[in-house]
């Protein structure tokens, strides 16, 4: 299986690269920075994944499918690497953390509603991650620049395609129109929270990526895409969201349930 | 990002191929065998889709999301091909029909369950498509030749991977090996429907693959593995499915409704 092969070889590279001398184990701050960036992921993954024989069109289905597995890599890549803080497996974060735990911003939470509303939703995602992984290369952690600069890539392309897709959306009926507006208003409380500079971050200076200096880049695409468009910044009040502290909504607990139950009714199982 | 660009570039130079002067629009029982086929690989694809962030690991997330990316792309390409005859796309055959005009097996409608019941389904399915696939490699049909070549050495991916997890689990601990002897059990029913000469395989001579020639082959590989997890074949009696001429069970009905329903909701939008 082509795509499987072609993964697994890069992953074997970053594995490589985490193995190897430059890396050590993550402070307690990297760790938990790790697990915003790789929650995100997980769960906009998971989200995507259901879209799999469900969008309006085959080769849609074939596209989300893609994104899809490009994020669980990320996540993978990242929750590997908080992991070894404190001695957990990839699996026992995804599949044994509770609520409280994850680190993920509101908006990979929102639902994927009709098929405007993921796009709406992947456009702010993946306009947000570009900005993140441009900046994270250079990190002075070297395992976040190499994640980064492997994902800038694949989020290159999600983000293209979610911009294509807002212009063909709000440039075709005029229910799609309609429906695409309608969307970006649904999701746009969510944005601000990814450029929030939560304390964490003051603690990781040269680390991370300062979530509010990807503001300007973020806003000079967006304003882009709605000129092109004829859109205008929807007039949302941002939500109180507070993934990062932890804080989620209760459509949380019943996606997390379903990533979760198949790991936690046989904890420990060798399968 | 990476896997699409591949899976493209492959499509493409099938899809070149089918236009190409060697092929011509298939008749009426050829559209209908490539219904068979298509169906089946649009059917596990959807099912397997849903495995995303959902699975024991995430490793296994990703082997899954590959396999179902891959069946979806043998389905479009058969769906493809059977639209040729009556001039309808891909998306109208997916989306469009009803229940009765679906031609897929019922092993590939069998619930997702639990994780031993998805690799029992696959164990089934992708030795009996290895089989198909190989066969189908010198149909007189040089499309259909062509795409049995190329999914073939997916299949072939797909059926170790269910090998080796179907060894895993029943070689694992009780518990595992219980629920890999029940998972084989409620899918052994669906088996000899798949190996079925239904009278359209009479009027295909060349063409199709006899479903009845197939089975040796797929006794041999089971048998081995059987062998090797000390495993017995089910005494399980044939179920009367009747897939191959749209006669399908209650679940059905809803796997096409959740997979159809956002494109009936606007038919003939330009999105």
């Amino acid at each position: 299986m082509s795509h499987d092969v072609h993964v697994s070889v890069e992953e074997l590279r970053l594995s490589d690269e985490l193995a190897g001398g430059e890396s050590r184990a993550p402070s307690a701050d990297v760790a938990q920075y790790a697990l915003w960036l790789g929650d995100d992921a997980l769960i906009l993954s998971q989200q995507l994944g259901g879209w799999i024989s469900r969008a309006p069109e085959l080769e849609e289905d074939v596209a989300l499918g893609n994104i899809a597995l490009d994020l669980l890599g990320h996540a993978r890549s990242l929750l590997r690497y908080a992991g070894t803080w404190d001695d957990r497996s990839e699996d026992d974060l995804a599949f044994f953390r509770d609520e409280p735990d994850f680190r993920c911003a509101w908006i990979v939470q929102q639902p994927n509603g009709d098929f405007a509303q993921t796009i709406a939703r992947q456009l702010i995602a993946s306009t947000y991650m570009y900005e993140l992984y441009s900046a994270l290369r250079t990190s002075a952690d070297e395992t976040f620049a190499a994640i980064a600069a492997k994902s800038l890539k694949e989020v290159d392309y999600h983000r293209d395609h979610a911009v294509q897709w807002a212009l063909r959306l709000a440039g075709g009926t005029e229910l799609s129109r309609e429906k695409m507006i309608r969307a970006l208003g649904d999701v746009w409380p969510y944005v601000d929270e990814l450029f929030r500079d939560e304390p964490l971050i003051d603690r990781l200076e040269g680390v991370a990526a300062r979530p509010s200096m990807l503001r300007p880049g973020f806003d000079a695409v967006i304003e882009t895409v709605f000129a092109e468009a004829d859109l205008e910044v929807p007039a949302a009040k941002a939500s109180r969201a507070g993934g990062r502290r932890g804080s989620h909504a209760t459509p949380f607990g019943h996606l997390l349930a379903e990533m979760q139950v198949l790991a936690r009714r046989h904890p420990g199982a060798t399968w």
